[in-house]
């Protein structure tokens, strides 16, 4: 399990500017682990990828956080079949502003993750069972403290940059304040330091229809079962918070389904045409004969029905529970007195990126980050990008973030470097 | 059923500048009504309230419309003992803006509904069950054109104004399109004329939380039972969007529930502290033994969960999907070819008001209607304030709002007068 050459073994089979085929990888640890709340597991599983390599001098490493619903399949792709590339595939790569050729990348899934990391979808050996909410409450700094393990175990002295959006924003700051020194430039972008309360409204609606629907059973589901109704509920709501008013109103508009199908073929890619719309229980919303029908009528409820379906298809209920929760309780402020106190250990170079269309963590929460680093006397950029895709942006194509990126990676960290 | 000087009967027990006691009355027909889509009923009731009394020309009756979770209680209490009067008190009483002095003012839960008047919960004579989905679809025209056959039964021969906030606003609207001249004045506030694609996508995750219940039956429940989940997660989301990122944060911040039990009282009233917390099923949420509690942590959430808990006691969930659908598929510009188009007919003065902070039906969105009617060469006056309350502001205290709604009422209407 420690050795590290095996483990960062570089992917191959790269067409020019993509990474092309990857694989995930298991790393395993029997060594326990015990959450900042205290509770103990006997060891625990990262799976995770890796693109590029590692120069020799081993300072060459940048990781990636993702958010919520994301995973360690950031870039690349599994099969030549595969027909949807990593999550970030548009900023990593061989060229890109993630550079393969001259960056080695990393990505974990977060521990409480149910995408390969240990979390609560986890046999747990004392059981034979799923651990359900029986897993350890998880943290964002247990997220950090797992990765930073891992990353010693794969000998990786230092990282060249953290890079994270949303709670992968959330992720890099905890890094800066819990390991001073170790990742020399941080990138957050479409975060927070700590949520509105509006953002925590969301996720527990989310939680709520969760954990009320009957088969959530108190999180003490079998494998493969477990409340679909409920996470598809919470899946389309936090949906809608991603996107923007504007961009759902380009997006879908009021058009009806049966117009859209009527319509020559539009030049975007158009929502998914659902003849089965009852996307949970495929059951037909109305009943026979007259009665009034609430089955699908407007794009943008296919479109959602389609997101809560296939979200439902792909992640853990009781990690969705675990993984907001840790969201929301993530509070730099509170756990240090202040912002500008908790950034006082900092020795990392920061750019934090906010866009103005982001009403989930809206563009002054991000830069109040900066703020409270410049007045701790550390360096940091802010930048705003405008954009009317909401939440979203940092996910989707945009060279003016892709120049962002590429220009503070490339320009000289204004920290002293510690270990490279 | 047509004695109408019976059935607007004033009234009483005032105290000074209140509505005081009111008694809600059934408004009864037999006769057929045909709805839009061209379903019939064999009559139907309106539950309705009123306030003052009419004068002698029967020229001084205000109509107010309810918004989707409101009814026909409007204004005063209905027993001494009766801590919560009507939805819009604030605006309705003797000397308040709808002055009750001078106005006769009446309102009456639209059709649809489900607190008195036919909907869905109503009971089909001819299957001894209730309607649930066989109800005939609703649209905001079918709600203004019972309640047009109503107030001719009542013996009114045209309304001084009609007012109403979000779809009370929607039906102020199309009774200027849908009778000209039978409305004087038009009032309407936090409104639309259309929904955005983002509004839409919140009530389809409604519906969707409602239909996915396995209570709902397809809407074939029992009365008194249903899917109390669902509406509950319906109502919970719904909610957070009717508030503001501003007034939560200044309500609840991140304030949790057990930091708000150890602090001193607060001035303003708090949210309610819940033992219970469990709204909905009342089950604990969190296993036994070292397990992972999701329960209620921050204030915000006890707050949504007691929203949800009192809503199900109080709303039928098969009228939620009526009503959010007829809101959905408000269009007067689809439904006339443009919005200028729908506004030729009409002989109303009209005053809209939109709230800064309203994010479900924004500022632009209550312009646009005031810009259309200019355009179709109607008089028609625009005012925007200035509030960090959202949507929900039409409901709230507001000075500045009674005087925009008493100047508008008392100022010479600028339509020619039809019929008093």
């Amino acid at each position: 399990m420690n050795d590290a050459d095996d483990d960062i073994l570089a992917t191959t089979h790269a067409a020019p500017g993509e990474v092309g085929l990857v694989e995930p990888r298991d790393w395993v640890t029997t060594e326990p682990f015990t959450f900042v709340n205290g509770q103990t597991i006997g060891g625990f599983t990262l799976r995770y990828e890796t693109y590029g390599r590692p120069n020799a001098a081993k300072d060459n490493a940048i990781l990636v956080c993702h958010a919520l619903s994301g995973d360690h399949h950031c870039a690349g792709i599994h099969s030549l079949n595969d027909r949807k590339p990593g999550w970030w595939n548009n900023l990593i790569g061989p060229g890109k502003a993630l550079d393969t050729n001259k960056y080695f990348v990393l990505c974990a899934n977060v521990i409480g993750g149910c995408q390969g990391s240990s979390g609560p979808s986890s046999f747990n050996p004392a059981t034979g069972k799923p651990f359900g909410i029986t897993f350890p409450v998880v943290t964002i700094r247990d997220m950090v403290r797992a990765q930073k393990i891992w990353l010693d175990a794969l000998g990786i002295p230092s990282l060249y940059a953290v890079i994270g959006g949303s709670m992968g924003g959330m992720q890099a700051l905890q890094w800066a304040i819990e390991f001073p020194g170790y990742a020399r430039r941080i990138i957050a972008m479409a975060t927070t330091w700590r949520e509105s309360a509006q953002a925590i409204a969301f996720n527990e609606v989310g939680r709520q229809a969760i954990m009320q629907d009957p088969d959530w059973k108190h999180g003490d589901y079998a494998a493969g079962a477990g409340p679909r109704v409920g996470l598809a509920i919470a899946r389309m709501m936090a949906h809608i918070t991603y996107l923007s008013d504007a961009s759902m109103d380009r997006k879908f508009g009021r058009r009806q389904v049966a117009e859209r199908l009527k319509a020559p073929p539009a030049a975007t890619k158009p929502a998914p045409a659902q003849a089965d719309c009852h996307l949970i229980s495929d059951k037909p919303a109305a009943a026979a004969g007259g009665a009034a029908t609430f089955d699908v009528q407007f794009e943008v409820e296919s479109y959602l029905r389609y997101q809560g379906k296939s979200f439902i298809n792909r992640f853990d209920a009781n990690s969705y529970l675990y993984i907001t929760r840790a969201i929301d309780q993530f509070d730099l402020g509170h756990a240090h007195g202040s912002l500008e106190q908790a950034f006082r250990s900092v020795e990392s170079d920061t750019l934090v990126v906010g866009f103005t269309s982001d009403w989930l963590f809206p563009p002054e929460q991000n830069r109040s980050i900066v703020e409270a680093l410049l007045r701790a006397g550390k360096p940091a950029s802010y930048a705003e990008l405008t954009t009317d895709l909401g939440h979203d942006s940092f996910l989707l194509e945009s060279p003016q973030l892709y120049d962002l990126v590429r220009g503070f990676l490339a320009r000289p960290c204004r920290v002293a470097v510690k270990s490279s």
